[in-house]
């Protein structure tokens, strides 16, 4: 293609030496705190770029222009049918950020430029903005944000399910009933529908828990973890136990991830070969067999894809010890991707003519920002985007409401005036640093690597970026990066999707598709016929 | 207010010795790149962190998505009215990180913990995703980003009103008419619509120069301007020269700004004291007089609020020599508010019975950011969100589209865990770094000043941080900081706001803009009708 090579000729001649890139100085203080008098805007951002040749063309835009507004004329003004189906996606710490960076990496491995690429749940008629805060949480984890996209509730960080009147790790607190939460799976369970959860994390991870679990803590996963933490196991009840034994985790006939080892005694291996880890001596999963007549047990690829999924009740997947494997570091003939494991949901869950209330999480999105490894944080919304496609083609947009969300952003950027088709894990080169160093495109404000030398300057990252596995810069240096306050985007398609637009609180969004879906206790759509 | 005494106990309770909080700490890699296998995740998020009492019981939070909810429905579905008036309201540099942070100091300002606040902006029914990327820039300036949602047409970075075929500072291809492109002001005039522009910057500024410029150069302000760039000023027009002599800029019923240098000789002082910029000898503003009876100048506050706005034809308003001064910095009896100019705006253009179309600026966000003096950059959103606020209040819903947006993101981040209520200009008492130090709330990619030791260290800001022209951390050292290219939030409220959802090309705002006000060549709501 030509214009990647002439952008591989520009990057070229854009060399070490361009000058800085200044927007707008004017009055700007210098590393001394004096102030510059009137320094004139640098143009220096307009050297070597370059332009998409059909872009030139006024008319390109136009058109363009004119194709978004026929999308948003042809929409079903609203589509006020009841939603049959629900399908909650949840890339965890998908920031807008992740979002806008994985769709220019998408379009980069098409060989484009890559900023005019959109993930597949970009082109969903219908954006709102989700305030993610929580109740003692200025910038929140996943725990007490699940809480509020899954139960409809704020609480405190790292609580799942369980009311802001819990304290963190308050076992006694977490068991009185009026602060026991219902997630919107048991509103789904309650009007007869069938619900389950698939997460690229473990099923007993803060996220996919918030469909089924009350904790005071989000590490209470298995009873050795709750002892842990100072908690006697038989009074507060880990999460494992919770998801396998209590409504309305008991009753999902579909749970499809890792953290095989949550389950199991540590006296037996699970079937990836590692012991468990829990110390009650119960196999969860044997309770789980004789309990579920017809329910079949999976752990790699190929037993899920031979899976009759029409002929068991119900199926659980547990496809590593721990968490799933990045994409880019899983054998793909051992554990399935996450459209994989989408379809395979969909299709064990359509069977029941009442309908079905589905999580799907991209859960490793998160665990790529934290190692600041953009590459995989990318590569994992790029899978996300994926099923999510998949999703909306396997069903029918009539009856079915899918919404894309996240948590929590992460403290991201992409930053700098890099040229149109920059490769979005690599360096900007066009700007420097006040030492004439060069910096990526990708940066994070917190992160286990500075790359800065003894003395406090920039160290040139051209001979180590650009692998998948890269640990980007994080400036403030910790062992991992953290999670950012700015909201994140929900993406809604299907009945009553239109709905899913301004800016709201996390915990509506439950609510909201329980309006769509006429469950729970709250307005319900069907009210209104 | 108890919970605020309490807060600052637990802020004090907290000290500095409080262990860094980690996310699900798990094979993560330590500073010299080994893996720490199986850290446990850490709870020390939970610690010390103050719940608003009222948010204990789960019913707040059903109460609170009813209510949402309820809004959602009472939304005119769609109001498919046809836009008399159009409102741009643009906050130059007002990433989606920066509405977060906004609001929360809005709340913060009024005694509160903060996150639960709302700017006005952000309780308006409709909200969408604008990428901001340009034809030859992932990361774009103001100027290629004024084009699009002003002209509708996406071009190189630097320029405005011009395609993206014409090269940064060519004069020649400038003047080639297939290259020059309309704005939605000149839509609207030919329409019969009155049309103005507001900014808190220079009338010759980015920003308001897409709704009349067209230029190679976007520092081609006035004819110094343009001769410093070494091209002939009697061949490619200035802006300055533009706006007053040209179509649409002629016309325009009201221009409120600052730069008040760029349209005097340098030969004479301007009504602020200082000498004009111009090289030609040329005093556009009695140019201006001459070609329009009736119209008046003013330059403080005092003639603003004095002006018979029902009197007069046309008003120019320009109340600084270079930009308008930040809210906090500005002279309150001599330099209008932002939601004075808006009032007086929209006071004068009301009177045209056809209606109008007029562009406002919060523009000072940007410098804030720049700087990144966070303090500045939310005091400017919050004179933004006041301006709209008052915009709504006198305009008519059923008649008057009001589309709020941004041009592009900023590098800012809310990071890491910090307790609710935590002041949003100061430190995070609930997180340090490998030293033990604590961090900013805020911190900027890029910055002028990254606070570090000698030897890489990051210091102790607490003596420093609190005021409101503390400069944030930003880790790569630059004169200044710089864009980010996430995208930005789009919030619509009145006739056809409902068609201003999803995500969309920066370029499409102003096609949909002109859709629901019938004007301009591309479709309209008026040939459905």
């Amino acid at each position: 293609m030509l214009y990647q090579k002439q952008l591989i000729l520009l990057v070229l001649l854009a060399g070490s030496a361009l000058p800085a890139a200044v927007d707008r100085a004017h009055d700007v203080e210098d590393l001394t705190g004096q102030k510059i008098a009137k320094a004139r805007f640098s143009t220096d951002v307009a050297t070597d770029k370059y332009t998409p040749p059909e872009e030139m063309d006024p008319q390109f835009w136009y058109d363009l222009a004119y194709e978004e507004i026929a999308q948003r004329l042809e929409l079903p003004q609203p589509n006020a049918k009841k939603a049959k189906n629900i399908i909650l996606f949840l890339g965890d710490g998908m920031s807008l950020s992740t979002v806008a960076a994985a769709r220019i990496l998408k379009g980069q491995r098409q060989g484009n430029t890559g900023e005019e690429s959109s993930l597949s749940f970009e082109k969903f008629p219908y954006t709102g903005l989700s305030r993610t805060y929580c109740s003692n949480a200025q910038v929140p984890d996943s725990a007490c944000t699940a809480t509020a996209y899954l139960c409809g509730v704020k609480t405190n960080i790292i609580e799942i399910g369980v009311s802001a009147a819990v304290d963190f790790n308050n076992c006694t607190a977490s068991q009185d009933p009026a602060n026991r939460l219902t997630s919107i799976a048991e509103w789904a369970q309650n009007a007869g529908k069938s619900t389950g959860i698939v997460t690229t994390t473990t099923l007993t991870h803060a996220s996919p828990s918030g469909a089924y679990a009350k904790t005071a803590n989000r590490m209470w996963e298995c009873d050795t973890d709750v002892e842990y933490y100072g908690v006697d196991p038989t009074e507060c009840i880990d999460m494992a136990t919770q998801l396998i034994t209590q409504v309305p985790g008991k009753n999902f006939e579909v749970m499809f991830g890792g953290g095989f080892g949550k389950f199991l005694p540590n006296t037996i291996k699970d079937l990836h070969g590692n012991p468990g880890e829990r110390s009650d001596g119960v196999n969860l999963l044997s309770k789980w067999q004789a309990q579920h007549p017809g329910g079949v047990l999976v752990s790699n690829r190929d037993q899920l894809l031979k899976a009759n999924l029409s002929a068991v009740s119900s199926i659980v997947g547990l496809f590593q010890t721990e968490l799933m494997k990045f994409h880019l570091e899983a054998d793909e003939a051992y554990q399935p991707t996450l459209s994989e494991l989408t379809e395979a949901a969909i299709t064990k869950l359509s069977q029941n003519e009442n309908g079905y209330f589905v999580f799907i999480e991209g859960g490793l999105i998160d665990y790529g920002n934290h190692y600041t490894q953009a590459g995989y944080a990318l590569d994992e919304t790029l899978e996300f985007e994926k099923a999510i496609k998949l999703a909306r083609d396997i069903t029918d947009i009539e009856d079915t409401l899918i919404v894309v969300t996240s948590d929590h952003a992460h403290a991201l950027s992409i930053a700098g005036y890099p040229g149109r088709g920059t490769p979005i894990l690599g360096l900007n080169h066009h700007d420097i640093d006040v030492n004439g160093v060069k910096y990526a495109v990708l940066n994070y404000a917190v992160g286990p690597k500075n790359y800065l030398d003894s003395e406090g300057n920039r160290i040139d990252l051209s001979d180590q970026i650009g692998g998948d596995d890269f640990v980007f810069p994080g400036y403030i240096t910790k062992d991992q990066g953290v999670h950012s306050g700015d909201d994140v985007g929900i993406f809604a398609s299907g009945p009553q999707s239109h709905l899913f637009t301004g800016v709201m609180q996390q915990s509506t969004i439950p609510h909201l598709m329980a309006y769509a879906a006429c469950i729970g206790s709250g307005p319900q759509v069907c009210d209104a016929e």
